[in-house]
């Protein structure tokens, strides 16, 4: 099952900074070689449901082993059977009616 | 590793009344013995992240299979390394600072 | 418009336990007037639109005067032009199915 | 008080496609005059706190106006008394530790 999702991993008891929690999680989505894209609040990423999640999960593993004692994170989940749809083309979907 | 998880899923395609797709990501919740909480815009869950994502997985699947074409899911997820915590324990934590 | 809203207030950069401000929280919608039910991983609300929104400003206002230079809460907001619906309601809508 | 926000908008009992819908948002925000910036899965918006929510519920009531009878929205919501930071910042803070 194809999945696109988007997610924001944010670290608690760290202080207010973190950007190097939320990097590092760009680095696990680039190891398991999965196609995301950030933006300022989340990562869109794209791919096969259980190597995404896999993807997630290793994202909880390693901030929580850069020090962060709790995580709360925002995951959206989209699934269709009706037809392919990559990021890409859900963005087109509303460009294309924007003319 | 143990998680607390909010999860919303919305089908899409299907109409106004979404009730019954509901129900049925309660069953699979059960049909898992996983502890479960709905609420009026949502269900807590707790356990096991595996298991925890297999069931929200087949909640998708299941979904699907009852004639949704698309969903779109929002998902909580709770990680911490310091404490064990219930979903009890957090509505606790609230209402203690509340008397 | 009426609206039925899901809020989760995290304060970030005042370490990891956050149960005072949530509480705080459910003072302002306490003294809004706001009908309103605590679950482990948020807060559902109920009423009126601009009431609602208003009340969910006054706390990222009073979490910030508690001290937490950083706020990022997550809203689930659902209206509906069909037909009148309470948060019992929603929730009956997938216990009835569940029989 | 400042705000970014990040706004999804899924209308429901209008069937599979809903580009138009978000196409609409699109316009309320670029009327309100509103930083923004559509991504696979939402749209960053930036902006006095007042105005971002008064165009979110303009959003709901023009997509009830197409026709859609039920709307769930999933928003986040970032606010910081610490310093200034724009959406453009949150992402620099990100990219710049991936170096």
């Amino acid at each position: 099952m194809k999945v696109i999702v988007d997610l924001c991993v944010v670290p608690m008891g760290v202080g207010i900074s973190v950007g190097k929690y939320v990097a590092e999680c760009q680095k696990v989505l680039q190891e398991a070689g999965l196609k995301h894209q950030l933006h300022a609040y989340g990562t869109n990423i794209e791919g096969d449901w259980d190597e995404v999640f896999a993807a997630v999960k290793r994202c909880h593993e390693r901030v929580h082993e850069m020090g962060a004692p709790r995580i709360t994170t925002s995951i959206k989940v989209g699934t269709r059977t009706d037809r392919e749809q990559s990021m890409q083309d859900k963005i087109d979907s509303v460009t294309k009616m924007e003319t």
